[in-house]
Parts: C-alpha cells; structure tokens; sequence
C-alpha cells in the first residue's frame, strides 16, 4: 500500500477566480506510484473549493452568476461584525464543494470524457493552498 | 489491502430522474472482497450526480421541485450558446453532489437505518456511467 | 494497512443546531493508529450532515438564516403527506454536505488554519450517529 501527498498553491489575480487543476493533479498521481487507487483534492481554506465539471468558459460564467444569486456578496452578514467581508465566499465554497475523490486506475485519473477538476477561489488575490493526497496499491 | 472497480451503466427513460442503487453498489462491495474499507461512487459525466438520502417517493418529487427553483432550466445560460440546452443540469447536479463514499464495515456498507445511495440524473435519454471503486482490508 | 471505525453519538438541544467535532474526530484519528491515510466523517441520517467551514459564530447565524431562504421550513412539501414534518432537513442537508474525507498526515488531521470539522443537525432533539472510517498506513 502507498501513500502520497503533494500541495498546490494558488494566488489568484481575481477574488472569484476558477482554475482547472486537472493537470497537476494528474502530475501528482503519476508521481504518487499508486496504480489503483484514489485521490484525495481538498481546499485548506474555507473561501475556496474544488469541485469537477464542465471545461467551459460560458458555463463558469454561469456557475459564477448563478452563484451570486445564492449566495450574493454585500448583504449586512452577521460574521462580517468581526471585520470580515467575506461571507459569502464561505456560502458560495459551500454550494460548489470543498472537496472531492478522484478514482486512479492503471495508474491515472479515472475520469469520464468531460470531467475537468476546477479549484474554486471564492476569496483570493492571496496565497492558498489545496492538499492532494493519493492512496492505493502500487503496480 | 483490496482494490475493486466496477461500472454502473445507465439510460434513463427521463430527461430528470433519480435511480436508487444500494442493491447495486452493495453487490460490488460483496464481490470486491473488501471488509473493511471504503466504497467510492461518483458520476463520470457532468450532468448527473450521486447522493445519499431517504428512499421516499414525496420527498424525492419534493428534491426535484427544490431543483427547479434553485436552478431553472429554460433560462439564456451562456453554456447555450455552444450549442447545448442543459446548463441546468451542471448546476443541478452540482447541489445534489456528483459522488459519495460509502463505509465498509463487516464485508457490507455501513449505512443508517433510512441511508439510501441515488443516481441523479439531469440530461438523460442516453448511456451514462458510474464508476464504484473499493479498497481496503480483505477479511 | 491499518482501517478504524467508531461512532460519534448526538442528541442536540435544539432542533436545528450546528456541534464542533474537529477534537472528537482527531481523537479518533490518534486511535486509529493510521500515520498516513484518509479519514471519512459521514452522517448517518439523513436529515444532518458534516461540513468544514469557520468556527465563528456569527458566520454560524448566518449559515442557518441563508439555509432557510434556500430551503424553507413549512412549505406544503409533498414529503409532509407521509407523517413527516422534517422535508427541509432533507434539503438543508444536501446543500451542507452530508460527509468529508480528512486527510492524514504524520498521524494527526492534515488541516488548514481554519479548517473545523462540524456536524449539521437539522432535525434533532433524538440521539443520531455519526460514523468516523480512518484508513492508511501505520506508523
């Protein structure tokens, strides 16, 4: 049985920003050495997510507006008493997901034809961090 | 340490519609040989999901309702605009959750009394898959 | 390859009320033995869930306000017509999240800064379970 783990940092440019990750995850299980198994993709910080869908420029526009409706940004939010104005990053990461398992078989990602893994900042322009930890038996 | 992978292949009769698959998952966890572990179960395409909850003919028709109102088809979604009428679907799919992981206690899934595994579905009428990938302890 | 498996047990004064757990469940991490692994956090019931979000109290409010505009209490839920009264648990429940999977590393809980582990009761006031599945390899 193996085990392994790696980080990925991100900073984004943009306080709501979604970044397809599925590359570096798939990095990841390459050099993990698990040939069957799963992998773990779970955001460290609570304003941001990760979550699997579509590769698709006009459907994260949808997700981003869609989400605004939710769980809309400037509304008088009872944490924000403590300083905070970021209330609604924690309702939006809470809606897409803060985490998911991702199957590895015969060595790779396991994925259907469309899925793409996206990290979801919520909160950003500053340094944060997802945990990718992959566990299995190895070839 | 086991590892099994199976698929779950559906086509379902509606556009909309949930499939309950305990029977389904609990015969793989049978056959992996896994007795003590984890079973994931998680959709392979982006418009279906899989969830746990009561086994209710009310309150899934109440689910499918709550659906429609947090997530409306028929509205211009930018997702459209390539072609596709089922930005819906993603974002449906999203609330619902595209997978669990199920404890493996005993040989058997570990669930609560009324815990029952689902297969959502939001853009069917064609073949789609799921994957149910187990590891953990042989007896 | 080590797994580990106990039970947390709830019977919350209030109906709808959110409990801290992230000491429980690293308490039974240090049980499991697991050094490196993964660790599920799973409701049993299906009108409550865990998630990872803040501990502060006003996001806590806020939480639970925004969870009644989404999914309101007292709507005449087809659900209600079987006895029950508790339809908006089942879809509070759903949008919370009804498990996390914790990574583990060097034998405690692998979290961010702000990362704690929280049960969601949403139809309570009766003793309900939670199941806590350590899995990964020993030290």
């Amino acid at each position: 049985m193996r085990t392994f783990t790696d980080y990925l940092w991100f900073t984004t440019a943009e306080r709501q920003q979604f970044v397809r990750i599925t590359d570096e995850v798939s990095d990841i299980v390459a050099r993990s050495g698990v040939h069957d198994g799963m992998a773990l993709v779970s955001a460290m910080h609570i304003t941001s997510g990760v979550f699997v869908n579509d590769w698709e420029d006009g459907l994260i526009h949808d997700f981003q507006v869609w989400l605004e409706t939710l769980a809309p940004a400037g509304r008088p939010y009872r944490h924000h008493q403590t300083g905070e104005d970021n209330a609604d990053a924690h309702l939006k990461r809470t809606i897409m997901g803060h985490q998911v398992l991702l199957p590895v078989t015969g060595g790779a990602l396991d994925l259907g034809p469309w899925e793409q893994v996206f990290y979801a900042e919520f909160d950003g322009c500053r340094r944060k961090r997802v945990v990718v930890k992959v566990m299995g038996a190895g070839a």
